[in-house]
């Protein structure tokens, strides 16, 4: 499949890059930064470079599924809510590109109280610096829930994401997952491994989802 | 002040435009038919002929308010939304130009149980063919809400809105008004005198009223 990917040099853009690859995917990295792109991708990767926010429907039609595996900073964490209403906009009443969008765990819900998990997060010293990124990824999936007529599904990892090999694939739906360790925690390489599997054998549909890891 | 209006040949939109001018403002009329817009609002008016859509920042940068009183047809409704969030996009953490959204009455409450308005506009019989704009108006409301770093106000009206002269303003919040003989409705003459008023005088920042005859 003809596959873009929006912040492919970002911690979970490259690893969803490697392994479509990996898989024999035709790949485009969507990135700010094309010599970045190439140190961190490779020299025969497929670069579009463009600031996302300035991408039109004609770069982006042709593709078979775009993740936005775009990141911000936390002072313009609100970037995540407009580049999705763009992309969004962009292709509404269609079918086609799919749009996956990486989103962050704050918007899962936690506890007897099936609290949101960001609430957690806010309690965590420190947290005023980059609290406004779960956020905004909260409002982020907030305004997809109501779009019912573009082909999207989101994707949250675990509470802890981190750089680091598949260690299996556990899926769930809106509740923050945890291994038989008692930790919540998902690799990159466990996030690609699932949006590739769900990329190749679509099972949501308008729908976020989230992947931890086995073990 | 300097105050643009989109969508100033619609129901809203031209009462607002009058009003504006009567009270010596300078009004940009945002349209996408020039030629309707001279017929509708005189040869005088200033216009500026662009598809909202189209609509840059540096378009609408200087204006001290811009009003969104854009209307789409029943099969684009979705069209509310993502002008909505396209505007905001323009103007994030910025507080000029003050964007003021024109809704609808669905997104306000009613009854004993408050329930939404929209729930009751849904009973009515042919309602299939108009209800995607009330639903995507509250969907435009539930995403302004989520918005902290722009300086936006949304205006509702009651349940009946159609042109006539100022017939008295009576504010609200979030519940639909009804006047004295129980009827709830708005003239487009009592909604721009109430617009005109709030852009003269703020009182509501990051929030929605609403507007109903007085008698």
């Amino acid at each position: 499949m003809k596959i873009g990917i929006i912040g492919a040099t970002g911690k979970a853009g490259q690893s969803i890059y490697g392994e479509a690859i990996k898989r024999g995917h035709k790949v485009v990295a969507i990135v700010r930064n094309k010599k970045k792109a190439i140190e961190i991708l490779g020299s025969n990767s497929d670069v579009l470079e463009v600031d996302a926010f300035q991408l039109s429907k004609r770069d982006l039609e042709d593709f078979d599924v775009v993740v936005d595996a775009f990141a911000s900073s936390p002072d313009k964490a609100y970037q995540h809510v407009d580049l999705t209403a763009k992309l969004i906009a962009m292709f509404r009443a269609t079918d086609s590109p799919r749009l996956i969008f990486i989103l962050g765990a704050g918007s899962l819900r936690t506890g007897e109280d099936k609290h949101l998990f960001v609430e957690d997060l806010r309690e965590i010293p420190g947290s005023e610096k980059w609290i406004s990124v779960p956020k905004n990824q909260l409002k982020e999936l907030n305004f997809l829930k109501e779009v019912d007529n573009v082909n999207w599904v989101g994707v949250s990892p675990s509470a802890t994401f981190e750089p680091g090999p598949n260690k299996g694939v556990v899926l769930g739906k809106d509740e923050l997952l945890f291994s038989a360790n008692g930790e919540s925690h998902t690799t990159t390489g466990t996030m690609a491994v699932a949006v590739l599997d769900e990329i190749e054998s679509p099972k949501y549909r308008r729908e976020r989802f989230t992947v931890g890891d086995a073990g």
